[in-house]
């Protein structure tokens, strides 16, 4: 049900990142539900979580383990190990403590990501049962096993890659990502690993991260919600036969584009796969005052379900763009000046229905399967662009029977 | 498809107060879509619009003529007069003209309203042409139909009657509302029209309506979106025997409590109504630090498409109240304070699900048609109530072939 051609790439190696995945039945025995990854020894690891104020126990444990070094990455689908108080941050410390133990490595080396239903215990005697058989599975050849174990309600797995070129030495940039709902805002039920051979270190690498996330995964919404275990991690093993990337660098803005790319394309792959999805709408908001009011129009637009009910019906509803626009609480806008468009086509100037619009030539465009919703406020310079789908008979029927 | 008991009640006559309807033919012919009340000589009005930025035509000409002692309301279903520009607005002002010509009034004496599809001409010809016959039918006695009249997507006609007593008289006060989506925040597509024979002055009819509307109307959401058209009003006869209500008098706060209710339970009827609605949900959120606190977690709640579509489907998923309570952006929430209740079951405690709650007594509170969510936020004193539905293919369905 996902929306254009979603193949999942060719993924070459990551020198000094080995991936291994087991099934440990937490919801279901028929696929993997374990991932751990193994960064080489001198790796760097930068990552960003959650804002909602309920995070998960694997997320606080994940965010404080960031700061000692961190080797291996342990990750279930499943089981969000959220909503589990107590008992949960003692599963998640356990799941961390028999991983290293099996690894030789100090319990606080390693980050734990779950993903899945809330408020459920977590599983760790199944857990730590599956890691012997993860850890024998580690090898650098397994990106796209690792991208199916983290998958929940997605219909495809996610994966992007890329090398690029840094002082004439080939450096590597392999994307792994999880989600199809709650996307959004600042993240979601979502998470994205992202490995490069790059040497880099741990707080240019956290720029870097923090940069493209704001520019990528905050930028596309789903259904509006907010998951309690959000992450984004970005691992540099240093095993690249290039220059270390620092500040000054030439280097630095080249790596730091790849990462957006790479970010940007995992983020889209996301909403292609929103469930339910049957569209997926670029909602492009132009001429604002600044970049945030063109954030906040595109957001009330991408959240509207009257606009997403629309879109699904393939109906050139422009009045419930129009209203969407009127509620984003921006001051002082004035409706003569804006002008709306579904792709090249104005439905909106001067206030009203633009004079040359005609039902068919909004239809041609609705009837598409990526449509581009153009929004010129009239106000300023400032453009910024938020990725989401529609909203189908499918996204409640997936949402009501979830745990089912 | 309605949530509960939703009979229309019987409602009796208020003395200076008539109504007429008609059929202009706007969207369909087969039911009467024009509606004119008609108050006496020397009644007072008041009344509060949307906030959409964009609003619609008709809201621009009622808001200019509320100072012109209004003596008629014109209303039309089926059609927003809204994103219509220039054209619109003079379509607006045509439609008052032709009112007021063909009852000796002034133009600006007549209030429009519209509700209806966005972006499309309003057909005046059809609307002047119907006007003599629903001036021909204004009467006392027809509220019920007029309640029809003002219907859209409404699946029953919504009315409220009330009698008070002041100063040993009878006072009046009827009330009918359309509004069944986009129902938030801050009213929707929705329209109220609450009338009485009660005397009072201008200004303080008006204090009334804006504290009744902020506790009612504006505390319910079926989408999340808010209409180009919203619009309460409140007309005062003064024809009753009761003495007039004058701000320092005992019959202020009877009266405005009277009409705080008549609008409480209009609004609630709204959300009954919820386009494919199968379940009333009561959002009472507890222990805040102020009321806006309180309302802000409600509406997170209330607009989470995840915690919609589990009420739909009937599953305790608490774990996802938990997370909109998390992303409702308060600051220094501690998760460890906060309960959550399915009716008097608690669910969420300590931080996690409560040690003594059972699947089958949230499944029990889950199969109920109606069903209030308690939020104790362990923070201050400060309660507030937010009415909302559940999120179902019907609303989809509804929504995707509005147009059709």
């Amino acid at each position: 049900m996902a929306v254009g051609q979603c193949d999942f790439p060719d993924m070459p190696k990551v020198a000094g990142i080995t991936l291994g995945t087991a099934c440990a039945g937490i919801k279901q025995t028929v696929k993997d539900d374990i991932l751990v990854i193994q960064m080489t020894e001198r790796s760097t690891c930068a990552a960003v979580f959650t804002q909602n104020a309920f995070c998960a126990a694997p997320v606080h444990v994940a965010k404080a383990n960031l700061t000692h070094g961190p080797r291996w990455l342990l990750i279930n689908s499943g089981n969000a190990n959220a909503g589990t108080g107590e008992q949960g941050m003692q599963d998640a410390l356990l799941s961390c403590a028999e991983l290293a133990k099996a690894l030789s490595g100090a319990d606080n080396q390693v980050l734990p990501f779950s993903t899945g239903v809330i408020g459920q215990p977590l599983p760790v005697a199944k857990i730590t049962a599956s890691l012997p058989e993860a850890i024998k599975n580690l090898s650098l050849a397994n990106w796209d096993i690792a991208a199916r174990a983290i998958m929940t309600t997605d219909t495809f797995p996610k994966g992007v890659s890329k090398v690029i070129s840094i002082g004439g030495q080939p450096v590597t940039i392999n994307g792994i990502a999880k989600g199809a709902g709650m996307i959004q805002p600042n993240m979601a039920t979502m998470l994205a690993f992202i490995a490069t051979d790059a040497k880099i270190n741990q707080a240019l690498l956290h720029n870097c991260l923090a940069l493209a996330v704001e520019q990528s995964f905050n930028l596309i919404t789903v259904d509006g919600d907010t998951s309690t275990n959000d992450a984004c991690v970005l691992m540099a093993s240093g095993c690249s036969a290039a220059p270390e990337i620092t500040a000054n660098s030439e280097y630095y803005a080249i790596f730091a584009d790849a990462i957006m790319s790479v970010c940007k394309q995992l983020a889209e792959a996301i909403v292609r796969d929103g469930e339910g999805a049957t569209k997926l709408m670029r909602i492009l908001v132009k001429e604002a005052l600044q970049t945030e009011e063109a954030v906040r129009v595109g957001k009330t637009i991408a959240h509207s379900p009257l606009v997403k009910t629309a879109f699904f019906a393939s109906d050139p509803n422009w009045g419930r763009i129009l209203a969407a626009v009127g509620r984003s609480g921006i001051e002082n806008m004035v409706l003569e000046s804006v002008q709306i468009y579904l792709d090249d086509v104005c439905i909106v100037r001067n206030g009203g229905r633009a004079d040359d619009y005609t039902e068919e030539a909004g239809q041609q465009v609705m009837d598409k399967e990526e449509i581009t919703i153009t929004v010129k406020l009239g106000r300023g310079e400032a453009t910024q662009e938020v990725l989401t789908c529609d909203l189908s008979y499918d996204y409640v029927k997936i949402n009501a029977e979830y745990r089912t």
